[in-house]
């Protein structure tokens, strides 16, 4: 056989970026977040796991409410900004410029084209990291990111995250249609 | 404001695309996904987000293993295809060439780039989906996708999906190192 077993090795890749908000030490304290995916349609609820030890951890814990935005390349750098330094010794509430909707201590990035706002749904602790699953309970996005009514993903151009080497990527073109292109072998 | 409200829009994009493996019916079965995430880093834990009346979810409740495997761009229409047929309805054992590793019930896709071989850790169970929570046993990759021992995300070649416009995309280019390119900000 060809294949070569390289260990234990986490490979889901590229990876969504997003940045995690919440209410850390009664301020707003955001950071960088890979491990994310939705993981329920109906309620929409999404998952992400983060390090036990840090700060937003214990934040959302406290708080019971965090919110999820998408950065756009513009923000590449605060986006690893808020990702390496750590809420328990730099305040990070003043970084981006804030609104909320619904919930208070779901602080959202104004710079960020799409944010969600959600209220903790269930924990699930594992050994190194905890998995909060989050209820969206509002999306907010400006007209200028629609198409039509739905967010256009040229427009909002998000941008992705590869472990173990560590790289930020663009997103490149559309190569096709999901839960179409298939189809075609369908006959065969 | 400018933000307007769009309602409980879940937007996390772009989704890495996978493919689940396992045995249903006695029989390999394998569902393309998007809803994916890493969830621990020791010991490496990803969860899947799967439709809870769907095949390959009785399958991993049945088998207690599963496999995660990486498509590149040439995979494109068979990933398409199985996330469209359902098991319980087409056989997809024969859709591509198929290894194992260590485990009996984790059947692994030789044309993909990188194969994860998956014990089920936990299970949790959401109203409309399962999240299945995996320790990786092992990972399968080839010589030739990897420089210095480690995968590269460009021989790798994945690709991505996005909803809710539900489109495939290449990978662009990268844009900055991660844990790295924000460090500029922190004398800021």
């Amino acid at each position: 056989m060809d294949k070569i077993n390289i260990g234990k090795t986490a490979f889901i890749n590229p990876m969504p970026v997003v940045i995690a908000g919440t209410h850390s030490n009664e301020k707003p304290n955001f950071m960088a977040v890979g491990w994310i995916s939705s993981v329920n349609l109906n309620p929409p609820l999404i998952a992400i796991g983060i390090g036990s030890h840090r700060c937003t951890a214990k934040g959302i814990e406290e708080s019971g409410e965090f919110s999820i935005c998408v950065p756009d390349a513009s923000l590449l750098e605060k986006t690893d900004y808020v990702g390496v330094v750590s809420g328990n010794k730099v305040d990070k509430s003043g970084v981006f410029d804030l609104f909320y909707g619904e919930l208070k201590k779901a602080p959202m990035i104004r710079e960020c084209p799409i944010c969600m706002e959600c209220r903790l749904y269930q924990t699930v602790k594992l050994p190194t990291h905890t998995m909060f699953i989050g209820e969206i309970m509002g999306t907010y996005t400006e007209e200028k990111y629609l198409t039509d009514g739905k967010p256009n993903l040229t427009k909002i151009n998000p941008f992705t995250l590869t472990m173990p080497d560590n790289n930020y990527w663009s997103m490149g073109d559309p190569i096709g249609k999901a839960w179409n292109i298939g189809l075609k072998l369908k006959q065969k």
